[in-house]
């Protein structure tokens, strides 16, 4: 496995196995990688002929006040991880490659970040078009995976990547559990051990959507206020959302239909936690 | 000379032109070709092996109430010039193809769109480098070509080029002007003979900017009252703008120093036109 730490570097080896008539693929990250990330990286290591992993905590999408600085960045660990994962290339670069002066140019996607976390983090999905327009442009994959955990994050850059004719194919993963139902996530790190239980009601209030589902219960504000009892028994939670909205528009609905994205962010301490169903009345 | 109406064909002629080495240059028009773009498509045969026009109309750089429907579109008399100038690919699509549903990613730069023409025509700029982005992936071009001309939209490019890392070269070819002085622009079409005579008085005070400057004036405000009374010389001229500005950063200047930009906009009739010299004092 290369390490590349700058663009020329990574944009050569890439092009080494383009020549070959290798079929790139690539997962972006910000690190601190767990099993949704392995999972992400499996899943392109079976679809693609050679995979390149970005680690870059991206300034632009977090806001003031948010984790930036805290971020874990357990980099030894995570080339570790990508070693045995089978990664070709991992691209790790640092701030000034990515930013090397005033960044004035902003991809931004109207509408779809409006919506759920949008409402709640102003600026963090064009901080994130943006790096990965730029890490398309660097990189040049034929196919990129997204993880499900952050659904809206994977419908704007699926939107953005359609309006812009960016060659290339997006691919969203499941979302990767715990035993206990908790989505794995980057930020888990932060939770304490109490914490951590009352994390798990996030997911218990998804499967109460899915149980009301289930026996015909299709009411968006029944269903969210049952939701909003399951988690008020975490004394630690307090709710940002719950939205039942159309899976591709993001517009909320008045009662669950076909492709349904059901979306909760939530508050823990100063941890914020989101987690997501995917629920399609046509294929129940 | 091939004439591709779709993105996938385009897209086809290009990767079979690349998979033979060759190095592809782009010329994007909105058509109603002059001999500025026959200049800027010899200047792509001479530096590329593999040369793409596009000719769109781009709908997303009109704002309400510009010429967008009436923007002359003769494309028969444009792919006889292509033809005749050694273009490989015409990309000549239409809107359909370019905007198939609701756009609603944009790309914006900040700042350097703020000035000049951007303060007369909002949203312009932001048509333009999201048009160019998309082209940019269609084509995937490795050196594009742009006149100064439109000084503005060059240097907007350019940094967008830079900020997302798109791997391309950026080429600005000279303005072609009449015998007169008259800088070649599509909208010319629109001008009487008799505006065409004050048209020219656009050049004449640029000419003396440059007189000036040739004698040691550099203040600013001197220079641009005396334009201001070249200009005030043509009738029908209505000026819109006379700026001396940084020729990077396109902020305003006292006084003239290295790498300024003189740029000039004016209506005549319901005509807009633009034009700008570079004066760099380093260089006298």
């Amino acid at each position: 496995m290369e390490v590349a730490k700058t663009i020329v570097s990574v944009r050569g080896l890439v092009k080494a196995a383009r020549s070959k008539g290798k079929r790139i693929g690539f997962v972006p990250t910000m690190g601190a990688l767990h099993i949704g990330h392995i999972f992400l990286i499996e899943t392109a290591v079976k679809k693609s002929d050679f995979v390149v992993v970005s680690i870059f905590v991206n300034p632009a999408q977090f806001g003031p006040g948010e984790d930036f600085e805290k971020y874990p960045r357990p980099l030894e660990a995570d080339l570790e991880i990508c070693r045995k994962a089978g990664v070709d290339v991992v691209f790790a670069p640092a701030c000034r490659q990515m930013y090397p002066s005033e960044n004035l140019t902003w991809v931004n996607v109207e509408k779809l970040t409006e919506q759920l976390c949008g409402r709640f983090r102003p600026g963090h999905f064009r901080g994130v078009t943006t790096v990965c327009a730029k890490l398309f442009n660097i990189v040049a994959p034929d196919i990129a995976f997204f993880g499900q955990k952050d659904a809206q994050q994977a419908i704007v850059i699926k939107r953005m990547v359609v309006d812009l004719n960016v060659p290339l194919e997006i691919v969203v993963c499941p979302t990767v559990r715990s035993p206990d139902g908790l989505a794995v996530s980057s930020r888990n790190k932060y939770l304490t051990v109490e914490q951590k239980k009352d994390a798990a009601f996030v997911y218990k209030s998804l499967q109460k959507c899915r149980e009301m589902v289930d026996v015909g219960i299709t009411d968006s504000r029944t269903i969210i206020t049952e939701m909003r009892k399951i988690l008020s028994r975490a004394l630690s939670i307090e709710i940002e959302y719950i939205s039942i909205v159309d899976a591709e528009t993001l517009q909320e609905l008045d009662r669950i239909g076909r492709r349904v994205l059901v979306a909760v962010a939530v508050r823990i301490g100063s941890t914020r936690l989101i987690d997501n169903i995917l629920v399609d009345l046509s294929k129940q």
